[in-house]
């Protein structure tokens, strides 16, 4: 069956040019205002909004009240004359002829759509299958969306490929007990942490890999930058060294961030996000040397552990391009990371840090490639060697050297549009509260 | 720390015409023959062999024996000048002056690589970590990759946006016990069977949305086209009916079609798979019209219920281009499919099929989109409409007409490569009786 109604343009399209022409438009009705026997509906759609004139004397009483009735994010359609005014927003609005409407909203909404109300983030996850029509929201997803075009791009053109891996697994990738059991049959399996083991056996069939793919973390972790389940571009390639991997992450986020800057013009504008310049190489600093600069910074930090998150924003703060920290404690790094031939203890994998105070973009290295040190690897943090037999078996069966990383899909939308939550690059977000919708 | 060695070209690009050239290659010891004091060697990498010959004589025999001692699947790095011969495969053979011998592997190999052996996929598959390395896997998921890459093209071209919709869901939007039940923190949840209801609530955002997303379904079947992971072409789009889907889904096929006959000739010419014209309208026939259709093929078909498998096949055999079946009984679809308001009992869904003999590709239609029509069907469906609290107030808040469909990229990719089994075109494949590797 044929729609009685066409939807010939978005609302974008709607443009003083288009003065005189008979167009077919249609979305949710944002706002009415009646001032005399003339009404102002704003139409809005997910490219904008457009100002539709009802003059009661001009469209007949039907239409008039049709349109009086509607409730706000009631879904319409209309067939209207384009009209250049000055007086409208973007110059432009519609004189419509005729009116479907598809369903009236019920009232009062969940949550209102405009963005004059403020509404707390509580509020806004509770309602997400309503609060996503606000303006910010589209704006935010339409920057992700190009984000992971832009990624793909600059990837496939790097001779690339993009490959699927498993989400139900026998083995925790990452070790630890963070994982989520899933009831596999009459198995208990696990929610694939990551995809690092499938992805350095796929090098061995296409060796540049990648694919941005799930992972599931059981963190407990209630923070601004914490979700249960996140997306990671993931990235492998044979035959390349910590230097490689540095270069290629710099040269993709340089890519992504002009893509975003020439493709979200308006999108970054009404977020208010002016991404720095990316002219420069982005900075390389070894383990050590990241540690002794946050300490200058004044913050406290364990010299024997990770990077503290405080230190870690902080050293962020001083910087306007993204940067490198490699050469990382083996202690403190999965067991699948390269050992540093030349300094005892330490591995050649990197970490890549954001500017402007955000927490760490990917991290990634070189990796083992050698069974026998994988399986002292495996011994050393306490695991059992059985429960990695086929991932020892590849090793033993020869593979190339190899590196890669996991850039972080939402920690990476987070400092593109710079919004504070990581939640809020998210359609649906997973945490341990939020399960619904 | 810099990699000793650097691969500079890939196997493929070693072309008579770089006659000369000193270069850095690198891969796995495919075979070696010895004749007299000469070694022929094939060195393979993921775009194909490259043969060095090692003369005795010229290389020294340090070289010469580093040669003789590796066994097959060792990984090696070789510098050496390229000579072109039209004694050799592809004209061309390097003549090497430095090795690196990066692993030996261990013999017996897990499974033989070279495609002389037959191996039954059972094998295959228990040692999937191995067998990916085989010729017809690297042109099988060759083309996987280009058809993730084509999809993406052509829906972006359309004004599509990418999303990523939860793989954790509190209700089972397809219904039924078919569902893996995942202990998440203190509660019971589920894996996604679909991106479904996120996919429509998100149009709300953008309008028009796809995401190639993984859907799980805890089903026991073990035939030849069941998986328990898949990943699914997941397309909505608002203000889009039945006709604008078929549309839509014709299009798109026939350009990734065309992409993979343009940039994979030589996977297709390894796998002997020539795919068919795609110059005429894909056949649109109602469900009734095709039960009739496989009745005149002399297969038996339950007049009230969904296609058999045999006749679905059978209809399939019958045509040289996908096809579509819509106009699908109310009570063998889910519960999110719109009326067709001129035939009662029946949805403006659709089924494409592709020709061959392949089963179908892709279920999707119209969908309900008023609350109270919605209400009706879930509970005549057996459900509790509390289960689906969120999903109904999205739709009493105002939502606009809307189609969608999900494509099977497994099944896709069967059909485009010819390859027989689904298990065969990914990479890890879950099934009841397959988790490992």
């Amino acid at each position: 069956m044929k729609m009685i109604f066409k939807k010939e343009f978005y609302n974008k399209e709607i443009k003083p040019e288009l003065d005189g022409k008979k167009v077919g438009i249609g979305g949710w009705i944002h706002n009415i205002r009646e001032l005399g026997g003339l009404l102002f509906v704003q139409l809005r759609d997910s490219t904008g909004i457009v100002q539709l004139v009802v003059p009661k004397k001009k469209v007949g009483k039907e239409i008039f009240d049709k349109f009086s009735n509607l409730s706000k994010e009631s879904v319409v359609g209309v067939k209207g004359v384009v009209k250049k005014n000055k007086q409208a927003p973007n110059n432009v609005e519609v004189l419509p002829e005729e009116l479907i409407v598809f369903h009236k909203a019920k009232t009062p909404l969940p949550l209102p759509i405009d963005e004059k109300s403020n509404i707390d983030l509580g509020t806004i996850f509770k309602k997400r299958h309503i609060s996503l029509r606000r303006k910010k929201y589209v704006h935010v997803f339409r920057i992700r969306a190009e984000i992971g075009r832009a990624v793909r791009e600059f990837l496939n053109s790097q001779g690339f490929s993009e490959i699927w891996t498993p989400l139900t697994v026998a083995t925790a990738t990452e070790g630890g007990a963070e994982v989520f059991p899933v009831v596999y049959f009459d198995k208990e399996v696990f929610l694939a942490q990551s995809s690092q083991f499938y992805k350095q056996c796929a090098i061995s069939c296409l060796e540049k890999v990648y694919g941005i793919l799930p992972c599931f973390r059981a963190e407990l972790s209630r923070t601004r930058h914490h979700l249960c389940e996140l997306w990671q571009i993931d990235i492998e390639m044979a035959f390349k060294d910590l230097d490689d991997l540095m270069d290629l992450q710099e040269n993709l986020i340089k890519h992504v961030v002009k893509r975003v800057k020439e493709n979200c013009k308006e999108s970054l504008k009404y977020l208010g996000r002016e991404l720095p310049e990316m002219n420069k190489s982005f900075p390389r600093y070894t383990w050590e040397e990241a540690k002794k600069k946050i300490k200058e910074l004044g913050v406290k930090e364990d010299p024997n552990d990770d990077l503290s998150t405080e230190g870690e924003i902080r050293l962020s703060e001083e910087h306007d391009t993204p940067f490198f920290i490699y050469d990382w404690p083996e202690k403190i790094r999965g067991i699948y990371y390269g050992d540093n031939p030349e300094k005892e203890g330490f591995t050649n994998s990197v970490d890549m840090i954001p500017p402007e105070g955000f927490k760490e973009l990917s991290t990634g290295g070189e990796r083992v490639d050698d069974p026998e040190i994988l399986t002292k690897r495996i011994k050393s943090k306490g695991y059992d060697p059985a429960g990695f037999k086929w991932y020892i078996e590849m090793f033993e069966s020869g593979m190339p050297p190899h590196s890669g990383c996991g850039i972080g899909m939402e920690r990476l939308t987070m400092w593109i549009t710079g919004v504070n939550n990581i939640r809020e690059v998210v359609m649906f977000p997973r945490t341990p509260d939020t399960l619904k919708p």
